[in-house]
């Protein structure tokens, strides 16, 4: 055990760990979800850390020997070494302080064995000093909030983009399966399955939009606004280079808030980048949906398309299989809606200079951004690339419908279709019969109009 | 015009109106809706008011001509006059300061004109003076929301019985007509249409207890708190005295919270109430839900409902009629949750001694409960009453089934059900035939496995 | 009284209404708030419908007299006349067909009137067949909300420009006085109340953006698509024509969107338009925070503002002023936020080939445009305009603050800064004196440290 | 590896584990959190578990041997046992069938290493039809949904009733120290620091029997519905011993359910329990916020009140110190409404005969449930215990505010009053000497009226 202070008092700390007295109290005072910090997380702030060293280190404000280690400390944690060094609880008090300060400590001591020197010996390098050089809590903490879901985000939209991917093939492989249109869960006009995957595709690419759009605008930072974005104790020059700084090591454009004030007080970004996960959701939610409701049988449903048997659905109904792929992916997504309301009201609660509740928007991002990625490389993996769709039933249905009558209106009007659409219900004839009898259109015209390609694409149907 | 004044000057009010220069102000400060405070919240606070006149009579404090006169005033209110003088918006700040005002002006004014003078002279009755005498807004106010609450509430009560009612007739009725059970949207095991007609009767049965419970918590009222729930300017007698009042002038039964000082500067009751309703609306989007899927159709869909035809559904597809009346219900669900949560941030962001958000909670909740109390009797008078169940189509369904062989699990095992369901579903093949086939079970047994009777009722079908 | 039929029926309609049998059919389904459809959206309908007249003119399908009689039942409606012939209720089931409808009549039964003809005869002109040429509600319904979207969005942002204007006047008239910066309600380091106004603006533009943003990506719209999305009945030029027509009508570009289906089947874009209002509302909200919270008092807390006087506070405590305005702000961003929650659901709730829950969304979008442009220009008229800071009490919490001791970290050290700190809090000394007194700094290095624009700005106080 | 097979096909299953082949599939197919389904929750499923043996046993259809050999391996999980044996993900498709099915195969094969047989042996007990005898997921996963609630929600009422107790001595202890009431942030009449104690209490109290009440309703359980409610293959006597058995096993009562099916279909009890966690959130985040601004400070704020210090509060403001403890309960409170949302669109979503969304409410619960246990521990034992009332400052407010002036209303009327009350404002004058000079009360009356006891309790003060 080695001796660690703070200007609170003094702690035993373990030799062996690299966090110090900070993490320590904050490791009893936030026992909350028994989770730790994100590692994704954890990286990204190692990134922004490397940067400030870089920063500080062209300002010359940095000595050369420790700002070299505390790079190296850095590096090591960006290549995913030393991950379990930090314990803190992910909703923790104090803005994030406690993190930081662990990232502080850990760097620092790993810089200190890295110069030859005890763990603890903040007096040569010190976490307040050198590790936060130049910034506060109040830069890192949301900057490296950003480069983590800018990180996570990516791997999202890869996700996103093979789902789309997935359903486009599915869209060509099942362009010519008519099948009937549901509006109101009522018969409505014929559509192909291939249409309404391509449907799918199309809403979900939007999402990708609406990510990368939110994403995009959260590459905006506050580094060298210090604790209340005035930049005090961060020299002009610092602040340019640490924005580049961290577009070197992060590999993507980072630049300086317009208003750094602006950017220290409000955490709205994150608001957006979590409607933009929600609003996904949303439409993910809607394809699933519609995935059960087509897969439901399968012989007292509309059996439209056949899921991928995954599991037993029932530890009572011999043979019940589910649609647990799809479930799973609404469930995944109401998780994300209600992640959404706790961003949200972190979000309100900001006050003054600063909003503390950021640790609880960037665990919830990071669980939608991670769970959400999760249940689409699932649903791709496990159910649409071994999706079947069912032909024959989906012709039956068409085959029954009346609904097709909405292509005789340009002909024959409103009134008269709907005439014929009602008797054709009230005796359960199919409709072309019905329409062939009331002699308003001859055969070869029905059949023109009729023919599912004429019925599923622009135009008057059986006009040239 | 006639000319009044507060501490913050003179303004010129209209000679007919009752309402004077505070309520001017309110009217010129907050234009947000557009809309005025609900009547019913008008007349519950005029029982407020006067309950607090009686209560000031007992103890000496009023005089007895004002007090008379503003008891006539109040009466006047109560009875569905003078509803014009409020013309203040529901979304106001200052906790309801205005409306309070406006009430104790026009009770005021018309007292002034009963007693033979004119408007205005505040000098003789005055509303700080003897309209608020021993009151402030923030003990009338979240008072006279809770008297509100428990009047629209009765009157939600009252539909959602009745919709219990109707739909437990429909239980008795359709008691005989065996469906097919679904989970998971997939064939389960048969249940029968009045069997769920009478969960949905259980569920909403529920939802009744759940709001009558949150009502009976805000029967605790903090009349006598005054500013912050210590009381000042209040004598003990009154403020015993004013519960007792309340309960009389209202009909029910008011009582003083034990800690006045909470109920003053807590609004957690109100999302009691607000929850209530929202978790009603939640088993109602579930019953509507199912309703339009059993609806849908009518060729290529469930069709297990059929619902009144209550308009043309379409502007384009002939004949086509659709769920409207579920999908209003379902709408207003959707504005009831809404609305809850506009009530939950409102409820989060009191401070200190008061909660100044209650206007916004009053007027979501007011609004939830009208609007739901309309949806409802909407659902019973237009889809509930004429409802007709399609028991062609629930017997085709149930014919088609696969699912039964659940019922063959205890006679002979997991296993051998599920080859058999299995074997069904591949061969398309009815599965009482393969059931019968693999001699497993005589007929007879078979039969009276799968009577409808026995599969639908506890017990171990076809065992004595 | 004049007769009308639909499918369902006959119905008398009042002689003098323009509206006919559906709308008499939706008047009687749904009663549920009590209010109409947003005269705004009547107007959007209406130059919808316009444009499909035009582009069904271009196409040669519309008759001409007709047409031009549609026209100008058409810009009769866009010029504010015949709008209480819209008495739908905007909660409504169906999808909007009932708006859609109702429109259609009042189009139509104007369109006789123009020509000679009596209301009824749908025969000559029909709201089917004429009225809703080449469309479907499923077309005309979201479009006209994305119409009235922008147009009242356009208001919106107008005055949230006007917020912005205002606060940054304020933001250089209060440039030089600084004030206690405060993060976790705790004294922080000081900043000046022009930086805050600044920031506050900042802020706010960035809502602007994003609203902006969101209404972009409602310029898309499924003209065409009729019924589902296929097009069908709607010849491939008039989908050409009638987005251009739109725009022309509108001024405003309109295009098809690329999948017409999925624009038919998904309201994600509602979702977003909504998320940004919320996020713009919770920006607001903490605005309206900082400001109740900096004209707390008069004599009890910061009071570093002083909110203009509006209306007495309390109707029992005298002299009382509260900050109503920004209270209202508050609650109205309140509902927004729950508004949003509704449309987040009907969002949630499409299914297929539409999704009939749009009613819900449009009435709680135009209502948080409308209540959000309502307080905001409140907020600016009558407490932004008249806002007067409290510089004496700003400075008099500058000279009782230690905070500034973290102007002293570059030249000291953090464990030296904290020490002092320490024995002022202990003390209750002045910051100034314990440092002078410790002999790290000289007078005249501490007179330059500690100077207000060195702290305000970015760099090392006190360093060249 | 031992060799395993459903209906689906056959797996390879590590021979040390105790879960089988429906577990491996699960394990497979739920990638999404990464967690693994609470250890309460296990013990709870096992609890249910062990009571269906228990009921089995006494119909006679479960063997004695192998009744026997479950209990034992149940009775192991309830004692701690095997908790490791439960990987399957929270959020997971199929209602709950995998974590059941994973508990079935659990018990199976330790119950058949306890009769000497190998594991995997389901020929001689088998998850399906032992496991699972007389039940389906469907009633034993919301069962033990509650069984895990109850046990979890007493662990919270523990803690909130500390938080109460320690709120209460607090309320004594400071019964003496008045301070400045304050509403809408402004100084209203005087309170004692004691009864603001107190309310917090008395409103955490209120959430007690909020959450108490809900758990209330959640003791009525669908065991022997089985698959939809029915009843099909659970016989009527098992049904009345199940709930019986459950009794004993839990210590607690619980009964079976009206109506089965209703309570089968239904989830909207959870939604009650979410709530109650979420409104008592509410009260939480009020005292929480209270509790920071009257911490504010320690030179610049309220400072009212003083905070342990438990951690160093910055990393860039030597000597700062932060109300961490109170800014992570807020913060949980945050989640805690998240979750609740998540669990308001999982009960939504119910369909027909089942809700298959019960895993995410059920994951979201007991989230909540936990960290708002742990957060408001932490709150007592970190924040409460220590806490010190600033009395100095207290006075020293009190001494300076006007709004003491309300006490005089009843003496003098609203106007006189009001008057001097600007008069002080205007001048900055103490308001006791401007009352003293307007002559209108004598210095005795004064010193009667505002007597700090006079002024906090109920009655007009200085009147006998």
């Amino acid at each position: 055990m080695r001796k660690e202070h703070d200007f609170l008092g003094e702690l035993e700390v373990p030799d062996d760990v690299y966090y110090g007295v900070q993490t320590l109290r904050a490791i009893e005072n936030f026992k909350i979800t028994g989770q730790r910090v994100d590692s994704d997380f954890v990286q990204a702030m190692a990134k922004v850390k490397k940067a400030t060293v870089l920063a500080n280190l062209s300002t010359g404000r940095m000595p050369e020997k420790i700002g070299k280690a505390l790079i190296q400390a850095a590096d090591e944690i960006i290549e995913g070494k030393l991950l379990d060094q930090f314990p803190v609880d992910p909703i923790q008090g104090g803005a994030g302080t406690s993190f930081n300060m662990n990232m502080n400590e850990v760097l620092c001591n790993r810089a200190l064995e890295l110069t030859g020197e005890a763990k603890g010996r903040y007096d040569i390098i010190s976490p307040n000093n050198h590790g936060n050089m130049a910034q506060s809590t109040n830069d890192t903490f949301p900057t490296a909030i950003k480069v983590c879901l800018n990180h996570k985000g990516k791997n999202l939209i890869k996700s996103l983009n093979r789902l789309v991917d997935e359903l486009e093939k599915k869209g060509e492989e099942y362009k010519d399966i008519v099948k009937m249109g549901r509006t109101h869960l009522q018969d409505a006009v014929p559509i192909t399955l291939g249409q309404e995957m391509n449907s799918y595709a199309s809403s979900i690419r939007r999402g990708i939009e609406r990510i990368q759009h939110a994403l995009d605008t959260i590459h905006y930072v506050n580094m060298g606004g210090t604790a209340v974005g005035t930049g005090l104790n961060a020299e002009p020059q610092y602040i340019i280079n640490v924005a580049k700084s961290l577009s070197e090591v992060t590999g993507e454009t980072y630049k300086t808030a317009d208003n750094m004030i602006d950017a220290t007080n409000n955490t709205d970004g994150f608001a957006d980048v979590s409607s933009a996960l929600k609003n996904t959701a949303l439409v993910i939610i809607k394809m699933c949906n519609d995935f059960r409701m087509m897969a439901s049988g399968p012989r007292c449903g509309y059996y439209e398309l056949k899921l991928p048997m995954r599991q037993p659905g029932s530890s009572i109904m011999p043979g019940k299989v589910n649609p647990v792929i799809a479930e799973v992916l609404n469930q995944t997504c109401y998780q994300v809606i209600g992640n959404d309301l706790a961003v949200t009201l972190g979000v309100e609660n900001g006050q003054f200079e600063l909003n503390v509740m950021e640790p609880v928007m960037a665990f919830n991002m990071f669980n939608s951004i991670k769970y959400l990625t999760n249940a689409i490389d699932g649903f791709v993996d496990k159910l649409l690339l071994k999706l079947e769709p069912n032909k024959e039933q989906c012709q039956m249905w068409i085959d029954r419908s009346v609904g097709i009558v909405t292509a005789l209106l340009p002909h024959v009007g409103y009134e008269n279709s709907a005439m014929m659409a009602k008797e054709a219900y009230n005796t359960g004839r199919p409709i072309r019969e019905v329409v062939l009898e009331k002699g308003l259109l001859t055969k070869e015209e029905i059949d023109k109009i009729l023919a599912p390609a004429a019925m599923t694409t622009p135009g008057i149907a059986g006009k040239d």
